[in-house]
């Protein structure tokens, strides 16, 4: 096949611009938290957007948002592409958009071109990648794959509003999460367009990357609880500082993630009672830890259940850890690494295969079909930050690869 | 003099659980910040006792509720005697009330024993003692001694209301804060009953202290900014994780504090943008240094900064400090030592000297008058807590020893 079908370049600026303004603050970024008002606005605009470009758009039992272009062979096995529109506080306009965006893009000027392909093709906005507001993420992916958890729908965002109750808000009934799962035989494999979130390619300067592995995150819950007293009247040697411990943790769990050379981070801290002058007695807070090597990530783990126990008998203080999330570390499947490997190099677009330090729907997708992910540079590496950005080049490059990769997928 | 006078016991402890309710949650402790609406509806329970103990009450220019007992003689300078109502959040009911309500009964009970005395007495009860809401305490003391800076009105609270602000909504015109100072010849002492929210006294199984010196606080507000990145895809050695920067500032802050014998602690802590996922990209915090020995104080102050700076430049990330509030560390007036101490020997009481690790009014007014002060004991020394607790009977020796004491003063 000689694919001859291109982009319209502006067109998808255009709508990665309009999608980035809602929710956006002026120099706070785009705040999108899953669900919330701004979110489903959002939802709304990807679901024109869909119906404009001509695809038949149907919201599944969790939310995802799914736009079908028909194959010319109805039983034939569905190619499915996509990413999510949510975002973390104050992030930016590309990261899970340009892979919406992008696939919608791809497969409208598909149909455009004329082209008939034999495979279906499904474009995916996935509810709640990022899991900023409940703590946890993928949901989306998660109930495609059959993965999601019911007890997810219990847990609460920082107003107490359930995850239930924000699905009912949304108008879909939490308790037919399950008819969201999609059986393996349906699909044919999964692409996924993302900015990289790293440094990689900036460094080697190249507009894409082809993904190898994919870090899996595990998230933990911690609250250590000591005891509020009198910051002047009680002596130093008398105090259960919950804040100290978690100070000392903090800087282990650096330690521990340089010393396996992987990545452990505190994002999420919160401190009571929170006065000046008041020794806290409650600290709670999230870990992140990953790796592309799941036993590298279990020792990591296990050396930072040890540092707390330690801390905790020093500082005569009590923790409680609770794990939010732990998502296996995956790789991409070869095959489709080389069908995108193959669009590159007929694209005459410079390339390299790199790893993937960011949890993705894709990560959760592995576990459903065969799985691949494009990346496209970012500025500084920079995500999660309303200084997050990607070149108007480096995503027309990105898209034009997807929609190669999706024809050669879906012929 | 021989005092017969004695206060009526449960009368006061009625007025302190009355009180306490005010601005009170289940379990969570009472809280009143400083000119709140539960300080305002407190404020006016105060308004109120002081009318029905039959005292002449006014409120200054800043707020302070004074209730006064003529003396015989017009001229004669004036006893003082308070503490303040405010509360930190989920504070006790004693901190502060018994000072205030102790003054009342002690006055009340003068007043109603027909005895004369020669010096007018008058009970304060100080507006915003804790600073709790907006970052500096000692409002009403400060501007009663006439050092009270104008900037002060400029501070905003978590809501970003204005002290400027919170003063009208109170009814009070912050351009009139000077006429709230008191000239030191209208003044002969101010004694302040309190508890002492440490363990000395419990440990010495003593009802009742008499403090010699007071720790004096400094209050410095950090900024540290790095850079927010993704917590996946920055590796370590990329970082500029400013909660990272704080968390080894912290444990340093402990060291200093132990090295010096003073106290340091960090209990206000805010990390942004705050997500699971994030790198915090700021972290902003409270850090409270304090010694009853100013030079120790500088000295631990100078090895904060010292610290600081020497993080700053190991991280790459940036800090900006800011003095909230500088009190020197003072000490108690022999002669009121002295008065308080015979007050204790002829109601039998057994007593101790000691230091005061917290900050108070009393530490303000020494400045204006000749200070002292009486300590109640605390159960576990716990205050600033739900927790915080003294007994009926230590709280009715006290405030006997401080009617004694008032009637010394005032005869």
């Amino acid at each position: 096949m000689v694919i001859t079908c291109q982009i319209n370049q502006q067109r998808l600026w255009n709508t990665l611009l309009e999608l980035g303004e809602i929710g956006a603050l002026l120099e706070e970024g785009t705040t999108r938290l899953s669900l919330s008002v701004e979110d489903l606005k959002a939802r709304q605009y990807v679901i024109n957007l869909m119906k404009e470009a001509g695809l038949k758009v149907r919201i599944d039992a969790v939310g995802n948002i799914i736009g079908k272009l028909e194959g010319t062979v109805k039983q034939a096995p569905i190619v499915l592409t996509g990413s999510h529109i949510d975002t973390v506080f104050q992030g930016g306009i590309f990261d899970g958009a340009l892979g919406v965006l992008g696939a919608i893009e791809a497969v409208r000027s598909i149909k455009e071109s004329g082209f008939q392909l034999k495979h279906s093709i499904e474009v995916v906005s996935f509810t709640d990648e990022e899991g900023t507001r409940f703590g946890t993420g993928y949901i989306g992916s998660k109930a495609m794959a059959g993965e999601l958890d019911e007890a997810t729908f219990l847990l609460t965002d920082a107003n107490g509003m359930t995850y239930a109750e924000a699905f009912l808000q949304a108008q879909l009934d939490p308790r037919l999460y399950k008819q969201a799962k999609r059986e393996r035989e349906e699909l044919k494999a999964y692409v996924e367009l993302h900015i990289e979130q790293g440094k990689v390619l900036e460094e080697h300067q190249l507009p894409v990357g082809i993904v190898t592995d994919i870090q899996g995150p595990i998230w933990l819950d911690v609250v250590v609880k000591g005891h509020a007293d009198h910051a002047g009247a009680t002596p130093m040697y008398m105090r259960k500082d919950a804040a100290l411990a978690m100070a000392e943790l903090m800087l282990d769990i650096e330690k521990i993630a340089k010393m396996y050379d992987g990545v452990g981070t505190v994002g999420k801290v919160n401190i009571e009672p929170g006065g000046v002058n008041i020794i806290p007695g409650l600290a709670a807070f999230s870990v992140d830890l990953r790796h592309i090597n799941k036993e590298s990530r279990t020792k990591m783990m296990n050396e930072v259940y040890e540092a707390i126990n330690r801390i905790c008998q020093k500082r005569d203080v009590h923790a409680e850890m609770d794990m939010k999330k732990a998502v296996d570390p995956t790789s991409c499947q070869v095959e489709v690494i080389e069908v995108i490997e193959e669009s590159c190099k007929e694209l005459d677009v410079p390339t390299m295969r790199l790893q993937c330090g960011a949890g993705h729907d894709s990560l959760i997708m592995a576990k459903l079909t065969k799985m691949g992910m494009i990346f496209v540079r970012s500025k500084e590496g920079i995500s999660h930050n309303p200084k997050e950005w990607s070149d108007y080049e480096d995503c027309m490059i990105g898209t034009q690869v997807l929609l190669n990769t999706l024809m050669r997928l879906a012929e």
